[in-house]
């Protein structure tokens, strides 16, 4: 028998979603932040589901509130990648019976707050008891509709794009992991105006997450480390590795890069955008390495 | 502090729900199977999630197999109860990275034999990594459309309404709960016909889940003792509280029971249709005790 993390998450990925029936010609791939559904002529559905586990996404005694916030902007932020926004939630909670219910409202008034500040409401769900001891699985699915053709998925960047990342990254376990503004207006901006050519939300961390990107558009990559924007008192190391920035990274055509940054400049004159490097041909460029895998112990990092 | 086993299921619910923004005048309600989305003058969509817990639902050595169907048919068995059928589903499993890979491989084929048999494919989904010795969460999104005003609900029952259930009744952890077939070409024919006022899919035993159907009908319930379908070799106590039937509980107008019985038996001649009782005034009927209820541990049971 071979255990989850002798062959790491991408891999046990691969192999189980191979078992499965997909959809004959789906634009959006495993992998990418949403699922696009194109069912027939009406416009698609933008779907994405995810989990917060105790004791991986927040540890016992953090403040509900957060972990619910957490919950649903982790969700928004996916859909922020894809150039769209979720109307309506469901979310499933597995809960030890002992979970008090005072920190149960918090975590539900956190979900709350997230949806008030970006959109949606609840439209179903689920609780479920977990044995005593079990450490708490909050699974938030967001839906939403998406403009023929506006969505963006990881797929679509070509050797010569430029790579971008919004903000500053490393350092999230220090809280921003649990308060972070989803790039939800951000996002729009660059969608309406057909920047992004790939994009994804950084929630592994840029030496996990730029191989997956440049991967998925059948291209490899070339950084300048001097251009990563770390957060103040991360090294370069962090800010490749740590994960859980949910900042945005995409890929946009040299020939847009000058409209990019100044339009960037005066629409969002708060916000860091970095321009990291370039996709570059597939056999070229550089190797990340390290960065969250969830079913590696080793977490390697640093850059090969 | 108040602990979530001390107020149970439905209160806990009631309060976390009370804290959400939702829809304007959702035709669904919280309880109902499906939640039914109506966002514009599009046909409206049906969404479902659901969980599957290690050590609640299924045990450690269970075939990978049987649990992926399972996961899956839960689903499927809640759009039969809404009068749908999903056609993509999302799938988030939290595991611990000591899982077998063969196994969860069989857990996916599972899953994907119940997609096969049923329709639909996987849109998308996650992995996610549980602390060591933590149980398995299986979660299961199903989503579908459904034509204007055909979707049904737990409310919509009136008093003078008939009750029937599908099937039989109890001795469910024999092994039916892995194995069980949703009823969907009857709930298929059943919702063609115009025949269910409300209905539900039974998973928490009958004395649990007739009680909420006749509340969010705004009714009560009387039931004959003799009429209902016990399983061979099961008790009527059994029958009623056993849960994970996944059978149909719904109501009729009295005028359309012939056309039902009579038409029952000519499309599904091997499957039994009971009628089980009716709807009655609110503050009229009985009271139904026990069932399964996910946060309390006593779990009484019996006819009150």
């Amino acid at each position: 028998m071979t255990k989850a993390c002798q062959i790491g998450e991408d891999a046990l990925v691969e192999r189980l979603v191979a078992l499965m029936p997909m959809a004959a010609c789906p634009r959006s791939r495993p992998g990418d932040d949403c699922a696009l559904i194109e069912r027939d002529e009406r416009e698609p559905w933008l779907v994405k589901t995810d989990s917060l586990v105790e004791g991986v996404h927040y540890f016992a005694g953090e403040s509900g509130l957060r972990v619910g916030w957490k919950a649903v902007a982790r969700v928004v932020s996916d859909f922020a990648a894809s150039g769209g926004s979720p109307f309506g939630f469901l979310v499933s909670i597995a809960l030890s019976a002992e979970t008090p219910v005072e920190w149960l409202e918090d975590v539900y008034r956190g979900m709350a707050r997230c949806m008030a500040e970006f959109g949606g409401f609840l439209a179903g769900g689920e609780t479920v008891s977990l044995p005593k001891g079990a450490p708490m699985v909050l699974t938030v699915m967001g839906m939403g509709y998406v403009k023929h053709g506006a969505a963006v998925f990881r797929h679509g960047g070509q050797a010569g794009d430029f790579l971008y990342v919004t903000g500053s990254l490393g350092g999230s376990i220090q809280g921003k992991h649990l308060d972070f503004r989803p790039r939800v207006g951000e996002s729009s901006w660059l969608v309406e105006n057909g920047y992004p050519t790939a994009m994804m939300d950084l929630s592994d961390g840029l030496a996990k997450d730029l191989p997956r990107l440049s991967a998925a558009s059948d291209c490899g990559y070339c950084i300048d480390p001097d251009s990563i924007p770390c957060t103040e008192g991360c090294s370069f190391e962090q800010a490749l590795t740590d994960g859980e920035d949910y900042e945005l990274l995409f890929a946009v055509r040299p020939c847009d890069a000058d409209s990019l940054e100044s339009g960037w400049k005066r629409e969002f004159p708060d916000l860091l955008l970095s321009r990291i490097g370039a996709l570059v041909a597939k056999d070229k460029g550089e190797s990340l390495r390290g960065g969250w895998d969830h079913f590696d112990s080793g977490h390697p990092s640093g850059m090969g």
